[in-house]
């Protein structure tokens, strides 16, 4: 069929389940796909620290470095208290996984609402960022940016169709090609300054920081901490690596939180160090390689490199949201559906799902990241505190080796995290993260519902016996055959009625009396065996007084069943289809919920 | 049930077939239902005319008067030869019917391609235009043209859905508000004239024309013409009309075509007198009243009833469409749905369909009215002239009393109306014109291609004789049910299955060894009579080892008929129907196009 095939041409040929071992990723593929989200934020994370200080007075950004070297902290506590997560879950520690297994289910459900929302916030806010920075280059370009974010999500969703292994290698270059840029730039600004080529602008040591307000320094904290979102996907990422896998995953998170931490401090203190103030419409990234470099070509490689790593972040969302919500419709809080592994080995309904919600999210929203990003990171740290509380309760139960190291590690990840969770709620609430902290307990309620009718559908399915003979006795049932006319289609149909039933009735609903007699009688000459029903329809329409005619049987025969055939037309070219009524169709919508009754449509084929 | 109940509080109970006497109109509400659209061109003929001129000289606007003689001359002839398609056509004659049977199909088809575009385009522009005027009094609005534009095509919609007679009790007021307020205009206009109480800014007579190229006289003149458009709607809905027919919508074109004519020529001539030019942003109408009663109530009484009059005139489409679409699909040239009446004994899907491409056209342009215009009155004026020759050419075969005078008036009119086309055709041609004359022939071809189609249906239904006993002999065939597990609705099926069957086939798709084999052990105790078939998927699709087996059964058994029973639940909400797999639904699908498949879902209701 034309759909099969060109559906096997976009997304590749089916895989078969022993292909899965083929599908693992090695350290370096792995760091690419499941760290660009967090890698990413070296892109922003600078100047959301810097526009709330420089808003307030321009010495205020001195108070950047402080801060950053605040949040390079927290982040190496976040890794190594990850790295504990990952050595006691290896099948992927998450913070659903783990909260639920220590908090309990309502604690695991709250983790998933706040990961599932921030996943879909990171596709709609790293697209929608990427777009804007291709904009800024091609001006031309900027009356149509939300149809090219549509388009993009669609080309990162169509790559995650085919599979985890294609999206990791096409992913894994624009990674490394940001990390080696980023690299340069920071390597070529400090060789500046200390060849004496760059004077700097501020003093490194002896700083004097001007008296501002703590509420500021608390905004500017959590405005960066924008950089540590997205570094949990390592540890519920472990089943996509290569054996041994906690080894490797333990690896690449320690990789992942240095060249993190790296890059950003470096940042930092370099846009410090030439006095770069980020200004309405420019970039803090683009001011100082445009500082180091000048408008030259290397300048043009940055911005390009960081506008691709913008729209991969989104990819990090791609690998986590399926398997999360897969997690949850294996225990039944969201539709089976998404729990079935799609014929490329991942999770296609979560996919599409994603993307068709954050393509909403663009579409709502214009594509303006602005109104977006306060709805961010609220949910993460608050998945960050579920998760490493849930791994402090883990440690007291199960005291295994060198128990009381990891307690530590995960305590103090625990505490940190609540009081980021805390600060960035209070700072952010009014500017959108409310919303978030209403979603969320909405969609547990959600869970809660679903859990509750698969358990309301299984009680009724589990609580009848083993089958016995008696249920499976024929039983007696009348077929209706509803019919416009004495046609090769009818005929058909009639036939599989008497196969069928001993009790066969066509209908004719007559809409020209006229039409009536005539057929009556062709009727009574050629089919005298089977009653010839005339069915008045004083309203013209079709299905009303078939469905009365239904009911009247019913009421006669006391049947258990009643089949209704309908003969029914398929056209050789499916548009045809639109050019013939559609009776069938309306009459099964009818019928859905009363009881006793079958559908059944004969198909007659036209050439 | 809830959509029944709702949809008969908006469109009213079912009326019967013997209630189609009492739908029908006398002759002052057919006049308001049919010529809202005539009358309407009253509030922007004069203003179309005075534009081109003004824009060339100021002086130039003296030739507005012998201009709007020349199409008040036109509408006379039109009016007159009108009047003989009633007497010959009492069915109703549009231009469809008339061009078909005089002229040939292709030429009926012609007629009806550029009716059909039309009806659309006056719906489109004049609710457009109709916004645009109460945007021009709350603008607070403007923003919001488009949405208002949409939910008044739902409002005109939903009356006519109610029915006709419904629809011309709502319609009639505005229309007679908006007559009776221009007469008034005119009366106290000339009053003041006459009195002396304003002085003539032109003098009546002995006046200057200035040179101006013969050009724009034709643009004026066509623009003009838009006056001319929706005056064969009463020679189209005969039908509508109370008898006797023909003598009542004799009688109604006639007061259409004065009331048109002396509203048009007196809106002109005081336009004139009192030197109204039109300028950017405000109508002829509106200038001409704030000059004669200052911007007093009777000011706003002018521009609320002419807004009205453009809202309404969409209506006459929704008469006029409706019924033409449901003539060419009882010739085959439309789908057949479109000739079916709904149950309050309009064509409902006709009305359904023009609002659907109305609001498109809303929608695409952003309701804005200047793009649409110079699309529309060409279509008007090929099938004005089609339908007057050929009614030319029905004068010469059937040559009926007085055929010569009649002969003569539809000669005059086909004349001059080809002239007209041909004129606008022309002088339109670069603004827009050219889509209508592009879509027209690719209309025709469409018409065709669906004709075709039903004669192709036609030939394949016919070409087999009468049925025999033979072909009612009960068919041999196997009953397939596909199965997830052993519970109640499954049973069910199996139970079916066996009733309709003597060869059933339970199907397991195993996705997991281990439940296969507790499966199947409890089968074996309990069902040992019905085979179980274990269907292994390496793909963990269910669809397609489903769909090997039914070949493989098919190659083996040879049988004319498989049957697929699919046990389906059927959830007591709508909604939770999403929690379940939708197997039925892609086996349908898959088997759709297959030969001797017949595919029954037996459903189990959950509570």
């Amino acid at each position: 069929m034309g759909f099969e095939r060109l559906k096997r041409l976009i997304l590749g040929d089916p895989l078969s389940n022993e292909m899965a071992v083929h599908e693992h990723l090695p350290k370096w593929k792995a760091l690419a796909v499941l760290s660009s989200d967090a890698l990413s934020s070296v892109a922003y994370a600078t100047e959301e620290i810097l526009i709330p200080l420089s808003l307030f007075a321009v010495t205020a950004v001195a108070w950047s470095l402080p801060i950053a070297l605040a949040i390079a902290a927290l982040l190496i506590i976040i890794t190594i208290s990850y790295r504990q997560t990952i050595d006691a879950y290896p099948g992927g520690g998450g913070a659903y996984t783990v909260a639920k297994e220590n908090l309990g289910v309502k604690a695991g459900l709250v983790a998933a609402a706040s990961l599932l929302i921030d996943y879909v916030l990171t596709v709609a806010v790293s697209i929608a960022a990427g777009v804007e920075n291709i904009a800024a280059a091609f001006p031309a370009l900027a009356s149509h940016k939300e149809g090219i974010g549509l388009i993009c999500i669609l080309i990162v969703m169509l790559f995650n169709l085919r599979g985890v292994k294609e999206s990791a290698s096409v992913f894994a270059i624009p990674t490394y090609f940001f990390v080696l840029s980023i690299v340069t730039l920071i390597g070529v600004g400090s060789f500046k300054l200390m060849m004496g080529i760059h004077i700097p602008v501020a003093p490194v040591v002896h700083e004097v920081y001007p008296a501002i307000p703590v509420f500021l320094l608390l905004r500017a904290f959590s405005s960066g901490c924008s950089a540590l979102t997205g570094i949990e996907a390592i540890s519920n990422g472990i089943p996509l690596f290569k054996d041994p896998k906690q080894k490797n995953a333990k690896a690449t998170m320690l990789w992942m939180g240095l060249i993190l931490g790296s890059l950003f401090l470096g940042i930092t203190l370099l846009c410090h160090l030439y006095g770069i103030i980020p200004s309405e419409g420019e970039t803090a990234i683009s001011l100082l390689s445009k500082e180091i470099f000048g408008k030259q070509a290397f300048y043009y490689v940055i911005q390009a490199s960081t506008a691709l790593i913008l729209l991969l972040a989104a990819n990090t969302s791609y690998a986590d949201f399926p398997r999360l919500a897969s997690l949850l419709a294996k225990d039944g809080f969201l539709p089976r559906q998404l729990a079935i592994l799609g014929d490329r080995l991942v999770f296609s309904n979560g996919i599409l799902g994603l993307s068709l919600a954050s393509m909403i999210l663009i579409v709502v929203f214009k594509g303006d990241t602005h109104l977006l990003i306060p709805l961010y990171a609220v949910g993460v740290f608050l998945s960050f505190t579920l998760s490493q509380t849930g791994m402090v309760i883990h440690h007291l139960r199960h005291r295994e080796s060198h128990w009381i190291k990891s307690l530590v590690f995960n305590f103090l990840g625990a505490v940190t995290t609540f009081i980021v969770f805390m600060v960035i709620g209070m700072t952010k609430f009014m500017h959108g993260a409310w919303v978030v902290v209403l979603l969320i307990p909405c969609m547990v309620f959600f869970f809660f519902q679903i859990k509750k009718h698969y358990l309301h559908v299984a009680t009724q399915l589990s609580g009848v016996s083993m089958p016995t003979q008696g249920d499976l006795e024929p039983l007696r049932h009348t077929a209706i055959v509803p019919i416009s006319g004495l046609h090769p289609g009818v005929i058909k149909a009639l036939r599989y009625a008497v196969s069928i039933s001993d009790d066969v009735r066509a209908c004719y609903v007559e809409l020209n009396p006229e039409a009536t007699q005539r057929l009556k009688a062709i009727w009574d000459q050629t089919l005298p065996q089977i009653p010839f029903i005339v069915l008045k329809s004083p309203y013209r329409s079709v299905i009303s007084p078939l469905l009365d005619y239904i009911d009247d049987v019913e009421k006669i025969t006391h049947d258990e069943v009643i089949t209704v055939i309908i003969p029914e037309f398929v056209t050789s070219k499916w548009y045809h289809q639109f050019l013939h009524n559609q009776t069938a169709l309306f009459l099964r919508a009818a019928l859905r919920f009363r009881r006793g009754k079958v559908v059944t449509s004969v198909r007659y084929h036209l050439q």
